[in-house]
């Protein structure tokens, strides 16, 4: 069973790396923070101090950090991955970062011997934890079914994109479609306690319809628990939107609902929210609409019928 | 089994109807284009040259036309259902209208002996022809109780919402997601044209996981497809975000991103795609960015790589 150096133990990476090491994989971990290797080495695992010494025996790397440059320092900085790993090591990077780095890197891991995947996800901390993840696969489609029984490990469904960058792109549009779904279960919500409207009733109704959304699924209950915690990070969303514009810019692409979304995202940033989950946009709207709660029994209590 | 006076036999209203007469009871229908009543007559329901007509015998008035002043006219107006009804008539307003305009019709129902409930749906034309409708209903608990039996008929999912026109303001809040939900699903399907994906690629990952929503389940594959058939019309559309806009008014609530849905929306108007369906959106950003097509063979063979 091939080992793996899992490199990125935070909300997302830590239970991925536990559902392999279940399966019964060596996981051999780093991150940057140790202490966040807590879950990975309770489960069974053994973190490293350097991405080079969890990469020296490593079949497989996998690669799970916040943005590019992050990226780019555990495979090829210093102490990084592909100092250590055997030639032929396959690295799966399944961070969210810009297409265009991806090229870039795989190309140089290429040359180097190494064989290259972007594999982005989606389904938040929860689908991280469920191992019901929606995997897509940028890269040569060889390798895509190489790769696909590790995949598997971690997730529900797996879907190949096209060439190497096609799974970052694919996940640039998923996060069009959350940050716009959400938003709209933010002015749902907000709307909805303005009118007098028990917020539950909102959820329960537009959970089974047309308006329906994961985010309103999952994440509007939370909001009227008053439950802020992160299973998606604003400050993460805000640089997963950042890729977004920069993608926009290179194809000419007006994305005029996606921007007005960071812009509001942005003010949340601002109200201190950077490191709560993306549902605190919640609390800016109930703000701007002059709520001043966001607990569900002041929710259904205050609000004034029109 | 009680006799029903269906008004507004359209896109909603006509499999609406079909589900009654089903489950076996008399259905005598109105509709002011006498043409759409044929799905129901063909199902074995009557049609009626007015409303008033069509009440004469009812135990229970269903209306499901488009807006506010279409239902006062088949309840109050001329040859008008409530001319004709026996007292004690249950009044079930299935349209989407305004929350104030609703109690104030209530009111008046209510004086002149007649029960009355707002019952708006959602789940779409998809919904209504396979009975999955999700119903919220506004007014007395009681009337709710008595009145489940009947809406079970054309639903998967009933929800009580609260006093006389609670109904109504929880569509309204459905109508923020599903616009914002849409506007999401067409940004990302321009975003993936422009970056060279294949567009099913994206509706295939993006619908297993966290940015998933009905929009991108059931409208993004026809937008796909090229087809732009109204399941729900872009027109109706433009008059429920009116009736968002007023509730936000009156209610002094600031609702950024439904606003410039709606206005986005209102260039598809002005694009002559106003009786298209709603998923004809995709064909305003496709021209914002200059993609010339919307059929799935040449959304695959044209986009550049970035």
């Amino acid at each position: 069973m091939p080992t793996i150096a899992f490199l990125g133990t935070g909300l997302m990476g830590a239970p991925m790396a536990v559902h392999l090491l279940k399966a019964g994989h060596k996981v051999l971990c780093f991150n940057r923070t140790k202490a966040k290797t807590q879950a990975v080495v309770e489960a069974g695992g053994i973190a490293c101090d350097s991405p080079s010494e969890a990469a020296r025996e490593a079949d497989i790397i996998i690669t799970m950090v916040t943005d590019g440059p992050d990226v780019e320092q555990v495979l090829f900085g210093i102490n990084g991955a592909l100092g250590s790993a055997p030639p032929g090591t396959f690295v799966i990077d399944m961070s969210t970062i810009s297409p265009a780095l991806t090229r870039d890197m795989a190309l140089r891991a290429q040359e180097r011997g190494f064989r290259y995947l972007d594999a982005p996800v989606t389904g938040g901390q929860i689908g991280a934890q469920n191992a019901t993840l929606s995997i897509m696969v940028g890269g040569e489609q060889s390798l895509f079914e190489e790769a696909r029984l590790i995949l598997e490990t971690m997730s529900a469904k797996i879907t190949y994109c096209g060439p190497i960058g096609s799974g970052q792109s694919v996940k640039l549009c998923n996060q069009i479609c959350g940050a716009m779904n959400l938003l709209g279960v933010c002015e749902a919500l907000t709307l909805g306690r303005k009118m007098g409207i028990d917020p539950n009733a909102i959820v329960e109704v537009i959970s089974a319809g047309a308006g329906s959304s994961w985010a309103m699924q999952n994440l509007a209950p939370k909001i009227n628990a008053g439950d802020f915690t992160p299973g998606f990070m604003i400050d993460t969303q805000q640089k997963d939107m950042r890729l977004v514009a920069q993608a926009a810019e290179e194809t000419q692409t007006a994305l005029p609902g996606a921007m007005l979304a960071t812009q509001l995202w942005r003010s949340a940033q601002a109200h201190g929210c950077g490191e709560e989950g993306i549902q605190a946009m919640a609390k800016v709207l109930f703000q701007m609409a002059e709520l001043s709660s966001t607990s569900p029994s002041e929710a259904t209590s205050e609000p004034k019928t029109p």
